[in-house]
């Protein structure tokens, strides 16, 4: 079975003798070891009885779908929706956990626009509730997870909007103002230690 | 823009000169008003600041996109997953809060086999951890609507694997374990008010 690139192009297009210099650059993999660092560290906490959290499906709008005999239904035309909330909700020790999860190929400072509006809105709003919300920061070219609450979060966001606002955040303040979480084994990204810590201030 | 039905084919298929005898069985639909009675509830929450509940999305695993020109990426092929929650979870008063909402058109009772055992499973869990969980359970023909506490809803769910156990909860049993919901306007399924009380029984 030919395997063709995700824009339905067969691979065989591409192909050429001469070897290519121009890194090819996988937009869709982008974020694939951090969701999946967390998507282990998610069943870890769940298989232990730490927590129950989940990431949220991609929301898609189903147009049509085909039916055939004996296999599955097959969705033919579908389209993505813009998501009114974040990837990560759940709950730990009571608590009802809600956060975002992002990373950057920087290695000086965050970029903002790697957050939507109804993001940091959700995670305001779920935090006046009594929610433990916060966004998980990876700087994959360091390799460094940092866990800001969404209050941090926010202030940043708002400054933006100023006049000569930074439109990023520089890793010196996200090391001040976040909690630093070290890779392990099991939980791969144990960010619950951080949650510790915020629920240990709050408490 | 022909409109088609949800398997592809197009509506003029169905048309014919002849009133139709047979009525026919929208099983896309089941369940929709329930659903959209919810969404709108929950949207009434959020925008007064109650509660912040959202349904999840559909789990659909995406095989094929294309990405056409000046035009949204189309989703070419695509398969229904499994869900390994529930379908509804958020946070209010603090809470934790996760639920399933099923509906029944039988007048005397309500089968079991509308739940799977993922979702029974994931609802226990959630309130191991704290988590208010229930199902919302609709007899639409009855126009009747109740909240049944998940260690209510485990009682009868384990019952049906015993010699004779019973498939279904009878309506007088469910009238005397759950807690009554009555439509209203705004919201239209005024659930949280069940929650109060379970809030209520808990501190």
């Amino acid at each position: 079975m030919p395997i063709n690139y995700p824009n339905g192009r067969p691979s065989s297009h591409f192909h050429s003798n001469k070897p290519k210099k121009k890194k090819e650059i996988r937009y869709g993999k982008r974020g694939m070891t951090l969701e999946s660092d967390l998507s282990h560290s998610n069943e870890y906490y769940r298989a232990n009885n730490i927590a129950i959290i989940h990431k949220k499906p991609t929301p898609v709008q189903i147009v049509k779908v085909n039916y055939p005999k004996r296999s599955a239904a097959r969705i033919t035309e579908a389209y993505y929706q813009k998501a009114s909330t974040t990837d990560y909700n759940g709950i730990y020790k009571g608590f009802y956990i809600d956060f975002e999860a992002k990373e950057t190929q920087n290695k000086t400072s965050f970029p903002l626009k790697n957050f939507h509006d109804h993001q940091i809105e959700h995670l305001k709003n779920c935090r006046k509730q009594g929610g433990i919300c916060f966004a998980i920061l990876c700087f994959s070219s360091l390799k460094r997870i940092f866990v800001l609450d969404i209050k941090q979060l926010c202030y940043y966001w708002n400054s933006q909007f100023d006049e000569k606002g930074a439109k990023s955040i520089p890793l010196a303040e996200i090391e001040k103002k976040s909690l630093e979480i070290h890779y392990g084994f099991a939980p791969r990204i144990p960010y619950l230690d951080a949650v510790d810590q915020m629920i240990d201030r709050r408490v």
